[in-house]
């Protein structure tokens, strides 16, 4: 046996105990006549003793061979420390070790093995296998799984089943790129890696499995933007017999138990928005509601004057940053020069200091006078030493930039307090969306969300205007989960896919199997998916997804740690009838 | 709102309310001036009147164009039945419909959505959305559902952390065939998806995670025998600071509590056998232990007479079946024949019936007395009323045959109750085995087992007399988990792929990532994997896993629902740079 403990248990009650433990070398204070050691496991840290006096020679000469991250394993008695570390559970004692083991050695670590390590990302990310022996990685893995196992235990009790629905699918052009698998058994074929199991927890339905959830793996082939993963995990989730107001309710009620359970906090019913709403009040569709500066639309009251730019604009728009007037010229024309790189592309930004006395001083006082800006100031809800920030320009995309620089004051005045947790519902989002590109429609949930039956008659009479059964969760400014009530009948189904420009045979060949499903009795149904990383990332307090996988890919898609992808034999490629073609 | 209740939930006490329901016409009896359906959904089976008397006629001839699994909602009261049906839960009170809502019609299913279906496998599975409606095939899934509930539970209370590892991984040529994924952004290179996490659920281990499980889909390119599939299941587990005591431990308490929270079934402490008892007594290493008749083996008492069979064979081995004397010649002829079909390959067989008053009678009477015959009886353990078969020739391929000889005949004498549970543990597995079309030594569980410290000195001189820190968990005759102590120190592995055959370059290439982390302080270590498709379907009392996945494949590895593998568009194999070429 290799411990009795492990290293985060033992008190001052076990004093005098004999025990073993086993674990990492995480420091060594050699006095010569004297050597401690921090020996380290997932459950902590316990001190070791070894002295000229207690302990044997050979044992004393032995410890002092130690390095750091040698594997080891010590019998000995436990004793009370003289100088108490109050910082740590086991700080009251220490062992004083009688038989001492080097059960693996170890070279030097590429980076310390500390909460805050001297690694960089690429090398971390190569040594992961050390990386997570780091508390902050272990810990947040450890969070992971206690998140997963709620969320499992509470759907599981509200009835869900877990279904494990298939990895090797069908490819279908609709949506992002899927990966491919060749088939060998039947060659010139391919399976396709689930971008999600939509089809297939619908077919539950179908089934009458009447509450489906699953935690799963999903694959898209996209450009990796910052913080995407090429394969992610979904909390899957699909019920029969539903309307969107009985999925709110419950997936509300799995949030809150999260919060409660896992973050100790407690959240009133949850704010609902339209997707209208959202747009035109935070210029986007997963506001961040833990902060105010709400968007003020300023055309009735900025278009009376002879300033041209807000004259041409589509929409003058404007924020009231809280105590923004402290706000420097310089830094001020920093902000601007933020805001008119690329990335925002906003071509100025007129701004408003607001005096603690209620006059305003502007950098259009040329064109309006304090009776114009106190409208404005009303408009945006400033207050004294508030500072108005104006975009105009076309409407989609100034308020796009407006609430970017939103989020960017936010952010730097110390408003998205991570320990702060302001869920909503975003809700009637648009059913398609126009492609200029290509000239067509896209859904802007996915092809299997319902038109809102009121929207019914728009739908081939202005598709632009029909909102969709469909919803999202937001929590602090990340959409943490989105769902719709589905199509259940095969006509709207193939009214849909002809709006999205499927011909029928395309839409038979891909989704025929789905459509027949519907003629023989398919139930109304609905449900939602949570992105799991995401949602463990915001409750643990962070934004970076990777930090909560245990073996991320970077932004090339590789796992650097293990080198894949990587070439492989031609042997394997003949057996599946491919070649390599570049 | 669909509903008020389930199908399942009204009783006596429920009479007099007003409720609605949702769900499936099961079935329709229409005696004119009376309709009744049964409303069936996950839950159970309410049923519905409809009458002249209290019906308005309207909903009463709806309720007549009513066809199989039409979806319907209804609004009534609750009833007391006069005829009560004490088969169903439900049983005791109808729903006096008032309003019934016809929410998606049918076609008439192309089998019957009953426990006893009309439809054939290949038709149950292009369908499998309406196979799913049957309470057979949706109980199995929920009883899956349970098991793996049970299990992560289980573990996460015994302290193990439920880790997700990739599943875009790299291909290894050592083992099964890996299915592969073309990289879109690394053009030429191929990500692999797992046969199992193994490499990773280690180097989680030398991160110090202590104790791992996962519950995570797996994946080997095959040729389909019977009953496998291109995608299976593990529940896969690793453990550091470990020996093979800990493990089998840890994991009999797993078995344990599944089979008492699951089964309703405690269990002594699992008998363990090595290897070698195994392959003597069973023929295999994965027993079935419900029942007796244990291979005799007879060459010291068969070899002495005139016989040249026997005395030319290997080995000489018999079983005794229990009350076989009862079959008769025309029995035993047949089952001489289906031993001697190719799938067997036995060249004959010799009985021996055992009269009840304790003489023999043998098909070799010509060779052996009573005596002789009495000493073989005593071999195989056989009482009066038994037939002994006898084998003989090439001992492991004997011992095979008996086996099947053995299994086959406890299926026909019903002691293969899948209501009882025998699990054991088989352990001592050699480390390696010989392959003689290669002429090379395969590992016999995977690379990363370690030998027994015991059996190291053999390594260079004698590797096949090797055995491993192996063990296989067995249930009913199923190998239902496996699992080793790893290898943690580089020396040793490199050892091992030079004994496999990889070159210093395949190896580093390979496994390089594995070897570098062994040389930062990795822990000792082992774990074992349960393959959960099959311990759900023998835990359901039942041997075919297809029965307990939701959408399996076919035994050419495709999806007959949705019709995958499917050719994809060239643009697609363009974007991958690849050709198909066959």
């Amino acid at each position: 046996m290799y411990r009795t403990h492990n290293n985060g248990e033992l008190r001052l009650k076990d004093v005098n105990e004999e025990v073993t433990l086993s674990g990492w070398v995480q420091k060594i204070r050699d006095k010569g006549f004297m050597v401690w050691v921090d020996l380290r496991d997932r459950y902590g840290i316990t001190q070791l003793i070894f002295d000229e006096e207690r302990t044997d020679k050979k044992t004393l000469e032995l410890a002092k061979t130690l390095g750091r991250e040698f594997v080891i394993q010590v019998t000995g008695k436990v004793i009370e420390r003289q100088s108490k570390n109050t910082a740590i559970p086991t700080g009251e004692i220490e062992i004083l070790v009688d038989k001492l083991t080097v059960l693996n050695e170890s070279q030097t670590p590429p980076f310390t093995i500390e909460d805050n390590t001297d690694g960089g990302e690429d090398i971390r990310m190569k040594y992961r296998y050390l990386d997570i022996r780091r508390n902050p990685v272990r810990e947040n893995l450890i969070f992971r799984h206690k998140v997963s196992m709620e969320v499992r235990n509470y759907l599981s009790k509200e009835g869900f089943i877990d279904v494990e629905t298939p990895y090797l699918i069908k490819s279908t052009p609709e949506g992002a790129r899927d990966f491919v698998v060749p088939s060998r058994m039947n060659q010139g074929q391919f399976y396709a890696l689930p971008q999600s199991p939509q089809t297939f927890k619908q077919l539950l339905m179908v089934g009458g499995m009447d509450k489906y959830f699953q935690i799963v793996k999903c694959f898209r082939d996209e450009d990796l933007r910052a913080d995407r993963q090429p394969e992610f995990t979904q909390i899957d989730c699909e019920m029969a017999f539903v309307e969107q107001e009985d999925i709110l309710n419950t997936f509300e009620g799995l949030t809150r138990h999260l919060l409660k359970e896992i973050n100790g906090v407690e959240v009133a019913k949850f704010p609902r928005m339209t997707y209208d709403y959202a747009m035109k009040t935070y210029g986007n569709d997963k506001p961040d509601i833990r902060f105010d500066m709400k968007f003020g639309e300023l055309n009735d009251v900025a278009k009376h004057k002879d300033f041209k730019v807000f004259n041409e604009a589509e929409l003058v728009v404007g924020i009231a940053v809280p105590q923004g007037n402290k706000f420097s010229r310089k830094e001020i024309d920093k902000l601007i020069k933020w805001m008119q790189r690329p990335q925002i592309g906003a071509k100025g930004m007129v701004y408003v200091r607001v005096n603690e006395d209620g006059t305003y001083k502007s950098s259009v006082d040329k064109f309006y006078d304090q009776e114009d800006l106190a409208k404005w100031a009303e408009k945006t809800n400033a207050k004294p030493g508030d500072l108005i920030c104006v975009l105009s320009g076309n409407a989609n995309e100034t308020r796009t930039q407006l609430s970017a620089l939103r989020m960017e004051l936010a952010e730097r005045l110390g408003l998205r307090n991570p320990k702060e947790f302001a869920p909503l519902w975003v809700v009637d989002f648009p059913l398609l969306e126009w492609d200029e590109e290509t000239k067509r429609y896209h859904a802007m949930h996915h092809p299997f969300t319902s038109p809102k039956p009121e929207d019914m008659n728009l739908l081939q009479s202005n598709p632009g205007k029909v909102r969709a059964n469909a919803y999202d969760m937001v929590l602090n400014g990340n959409e943490i989960g989105g769902g719709s009530i589905r199509i259940h009948d095969r006509k709207t189904q193939e009214m849909m896919f002809d709006l999205l420009g499927f011909t029928k045979e395309e839409a038979e060949a891909q989704f025929g199997f789905l459509m027949n499903a519907f003629q023989y009795g398919a139930p109304p149904h609905g449900g939602l998916a949570f992105g799991l990383d995401r949602l463990v990332s915001i409750l643990g307090g962070q934004e970076t997804i990777r930090d909560f996988i245990a073996f991320p890919k970077n932004n090339s898609g590789r796992d650097v740690m293990i080198d894949a992808p990587a070439p492989i034999d031609e042997e394997q490629l003949k057996e599946l009838c491919l070649k390599t073609d570049c």
